[in-house]
């Protein structure tokens, strides 16, 4: 018997904020507050889907609810909750709107960018301004053909030139999170929005994932200052340790958040319209939708199924959690760990969220498919979203893990 | 061994069509033409599927390519084809768009309930009307609910009263096929369009088959002659026989070959695009996207799988066809085996095309969500029009044929 | 928002055990001798699969390492452990060998039939004799069939009558619980081994679960004391409790545990097998089979389908033991959720281990088809015991819960 | 649209042979025989599996029923079938015993070696021995590790030395037929069985296929005579024709019989016995197992797999065969066509036929587990051989010619 690996996994997953009552009294509210904010989106989500505007008075409802600066110290203001717990929040949302929940995932792990690659200093003015702005941000981080977005020096300062797409919330973000190329090298950059140079193109229409304002960006020789720009000096020249490089897996769960909480929420307002409006079918020999059999049997599989995808999630936001808790002495096998969990649940929340968002109209029949209910968004967004980044390669990777021990190497995707 | 269902069935899928030169002929010129239409119809697919327009247009592509009276015979300006043939059409039609291949699926069964019900006058009258004026059927069947649509005597004539729901092509069609009751008896009614009393209330806006002109219909006391009705007196009184009880087959076998069609196309397209603008992956160790591991294996996967479910359609054709060739002598077990051929391929083009339409996407990757391609039309026309009716249900008569020789019950739906 | 059954369920999964430091070192304990175990019948289990011999070793060897009273109080020499944490000992025991954790799984059920329906002392006494003889027990209980046992009285005693099929570890345990009918209802009754009239067929030839000693069982007129029979008097007339009837989830857990315990077991060993074993592909273009990419990636998805039926399986029993912690005043909502909690799970563990049983040998390649490895022997341990019950009906149970809050009637099987 | 690969693929399965009375005729009768043998061969199937014993009697029997001689011309004692007509056996014996069928189908592959590689007088001579004979071919082929069976000039003549595993046949083989490599290339050998210097090694014993005679066979020093190396001189320096690289298909073909003739048999098998033994349950409000919801579905699904994944088969018989009539002149492209229907149905057949043998259980209930009824066969001669070559490289072979037009490179496995 040598199962060391789940061992040693089962042994990091015990976080101290747990064991914390003040904060799982913070906690429980802020699960509260997003549970609200996801009722209200969900009554409107098929309609804002059609509309396909940029999301602004959705960002407003998550500022209005004070659950963007969640992470943030409670003496800033904020609610002292960690990562795991933000995803939590995430997922929550995800059960109202699968775009909104993409943008809160996405803002919650811009802002750990400068408490991995920033200094102290910079790091703690960020959480503050957060906290006290209820500030929101966007990314230009999207990192396929990494080298599109290039800083140079320009006498006492820097310019930023080129282009991204995919740059999510860019157009709506009080800061901007943003990875650029020095040298050849990888720095990242946090500005405030409104820089001169800056263009977001507001160009998104897609499937789906549609209000995630997830348009391309411009930079035509946007000034940075120094302290813009994350971390010590040199700029250059720096390996990132393997601390740092959990930056990846911040996105990595906020994604199998948004995927599982948007199988959760599809269920339950699928079997909301099925207890009110199915009909059963002729030969089935009973008189409500309801009594089916294989309604019943489809209902239990999928329930079975989003229930152990959620317990996959909940493990891997503790395990980047127990990571993220032993900070800056992080081991490289302690960081393979964590990303493996979260891959793992990155290869299952994508197959049964998907197969749920689709099987769901099983369950409620031919009259669930009218545009009005809009219930083809939880598979245009989930199938949108879900080719991110190939699923077959996180499979990989959690096997190349399993079998022979070799971490995932660092990159913005892994 | 006693495989004697299989053999049997073999045995009754010969068909004469195919042996006659002068029919290839005519069958594979449609084909090309039908081959045509669906080139025209993919090049614009994705933008009528959003404008959401009565395919006025669509029909008239259709009619101007002599689509519409294939069936109907040479001497009459038909191409002689037989019901095989037909379903065959319309499953080059979904290569390119599933909406019109339903329209005209439906069409070609519309036209065949004359021959079915109708005394040979009424069939052949109609026949030579549909050849000469190339004619588009709408039907207004949908039999959910059956009892919603009644026929009353008045005078001399009759009255048509009701609403329909899911009447395919009824705001569109030249002639109207309707199913509806009399003295609580199932009757076949054909009457031109424009019917005084006759209102489609275009309505038909859902997440998928957009273009299929399925909106809801009131006949407010709509005058009906017994011409219109069809078969001879008295219209009530006579139980179906098994000849005419593969009325149903004929829609399910459209069915069965506008899924399967839709997936042909799907991946044909996805494809093309796969080879054009596919990005390979990061890790995946190869220049081109078209050498990914991964890659190469979902398409041979779902190359085999829409082989095998095209390969059981055609038989489903020829099973049908069979039937229909052996007549009015048509046993209860010949029309069982028919039907339950056909229930075999809706199972399995169901299962087959939608699984497709959803993963062509881990092929194609993440730009391919854009809005412009719509390649999410395939999903959803396929997931809109496979609830039609519940294809657990299919599954179970297939099943019980198979273990209990029990035939399914004759239902507009089976 | 309304997930309030989930919500509901996380509340009552918090045991005390846990909590017990004193409790987590014993229980550590023994889980550590149950690895000692598993390994050790790992190395024999192709061989004594093949052997088809009663396993009495098998039962010493748990019993040489104290596992048989790990439930009985510390008091009386047991380790205190709780119901879900005997169920993580079945588990490890299945990563060893499936049958005798089958074994150890209803021996561990068969001693929680007195708690529930024993009177306070009968269930103290059976603990107290449990502990001090490290006892184990076999049962005849398998209920298909229910009345083909009959207990009649017999002037100041009772009579026991007639036969039984899989009555697994009847021939070797110590002390059997049974299941009978008196006056047409149920009784259990408790008995040690030897009774004058009780005969083993030792008729168990099946082709998985070969070792579990589950042959048919005959009562010949066999004397039963008043004493041997749960409950106070009268013997019927009562209607069990929803805290009685947990114990059909009792066993239900027990299936849960050594199927995903199975799985775990068996993907381990086909991983230690493929590293040391498997040839690379011809075409594979690597130069061994662990670096192969459908290899890793298959590895990878059957790890994470593995890791998330093996969390549900740790709700169910955490769900179970919650029901059980409540005691008697459990309410009948309260054991519908901890039944559905653990019958989501045996959907899953019946899906996942059994796909996984069938998948590894796509891993390990040809060679590993070798009989010396017996590695067929897990597909056929959990395909014999997953059709136990239908697990059809499982998924139904759980969907007509989710979807119309009834909750599974009582069964010996539900 | 353009859809050729297809249509071309149409254009080619047209075989002269099914044209011919004569040829249908014989057919038929072949068929018929096998369907007796089958049947017989079932009767035992579960015994002779357990026994493990060289399949002497077995072969006798296909001797005896005239089905080692079918594909030789009648002016010899053959039956004059073609290769596609004698795999349509190989399938009808899988339906009684897929050990059998295995052997049979690499028999009917081995005989064919000849017309592809030898002389046109040693393919008639050779021909005209197996038709008098009734000769039965073992193979000592298997290519893994390729090199290990070498060819030497001795003076006038050759030896041949080295060992091979998985030597279908080999021990019970009048003739044998093998590759080895002479100068580093590939050579074909034919010699008649006892020759001194060969020796069998009788050591297979696997999980599956146990009845196939597939051990391992060393040859020390034995004599080979010029005229039993396959082809004109000079022995190497020859690249093989497109038209001779069909040998591999042809073993392709065979597998791809036999696992679909396998879930044939086992789904005819497990009807029978479900309608004659097994019990509803408790729960599903049925009278007996065959009214059961989930059953009735089951059958239904399986069905259609079945069904379709057989129609795959036949058309990758017709597409072999096709090419085959095209003869030496066949192109490298009409190759490729030929052999990725092969390698289409080749991923389908194993992956409905291992499904198959498995979820049969589940309409079956648990007396099915029985080891006296020897289901689990199925299941185990499934695996066993469906690893015989990775599917997943099948299924991107595929893919890599429907995506690339990229031909699936020869070797022995493709």
């Amino acid at each position: 018997m040598s199962l060391d690996a789940d061992n040693r996994l089962d042994s990091i997953v015990t976080t101290t904020a747990t064991a914390d009552p003040d904060n799982a009294a913070r906690f429980a509210a802020a699960l509260e507050r997003a549970d609200l904010v996801a009722a209200e989106l969900r009554a409107t989500a098929a309609e804002r889907d059609r509309a396909n505007r940029t999301p602004r008075a959705e960002v407003e409802l998550l500022r209005g609810h004070d659950l963007l600066q969640v992470q943030e110290p409670v003496a800033y203001g904020g609610s002292g909750l960690n990562y795991a717990q933000a995803a939590a929040i995430t997922r929550r949302i995800a059960r109202g709107d699968t775009s909104i929940a993409h943008l809160i995932g996405y803002h919650y792990a811009q802002t750990r960018v400068a408490p991995l690659f920033g200094t102290p200093r910079q790091a703690d003015e960020q959480s503050r301004r957060n906290a006290e702005g209820k500030l929101f941000w966007g990314g230009v981080q999207n990192p396929r053909g990494g080298s599109d977005l290039v800083l140079t020096r320009d006498r006492d300062g820097f310019r930023l030139n080129g282009r991204r797409s995919f740059a999510s919330g860019a157009s709506l973000g009080d800061h901007l999170s943003v990875t650029a190329t020095y040298d050849g090298e990888l720095v990242f950059v946090s500005l405030p929005a409104g820089r001169e140079g800056f263009r977001a193109l507001e160009d998104w229409d897609n499937i789906g994932q549609r209000l995630t304002d997830s348009g391309g960006v411009v930079f035509d020789n946007a000034r940075i200052s120094r302290s813009e720009i994350l971390g010590d000096d040199p700029i250059t020249g720096r390996v990132p340790s393997p601390y740092q490089t959990l930056v990846t897996p911040h996105w990595q769960l906020a994604f199998v958040n948004f995927y599982i909480g948007t199988a959760e929420g599809a269920l339950e307002e699928a079997l909301d319209w099925t207890r009110l409006h199915a009909a059963p079918w002729e030969t089935s020999g009973v008189e409500r939708a309801t009594d089916d059999a294989y309604i019943l049997q489809t209902v239990g599989e999928l329930r079975s199924e989003i229930s152990a995808a959620g317990l996959l999630a909940d493990r891997a936001g503790a395990a980047l959690q127990a990571a993220l808790d032993i900070g800056p002495s992080l081991t490289e096998r302690q960081r393979a760990e964590a990303a493996v969990a979260i891959y793992e649940a990155k290869y299952l929340t994508t197959k049964v969220s998907l197969a749920a968002a689709s099987r769901l109209f099983e369950i409620q029949g031919a009259r669930a498919t009218t545009n009005a209910y809009g219930f083809d968004r939880h598979w245009r967004n989930l199938r949108t979203h879900t080719v991110h980044d190939p699923v077959a390669y996180k499979a990989r990777e959690v096997g190349d893990w399993v079998l022979n021990r070799r971490a995932p190497a660092f990159s913005l995707y892994r």
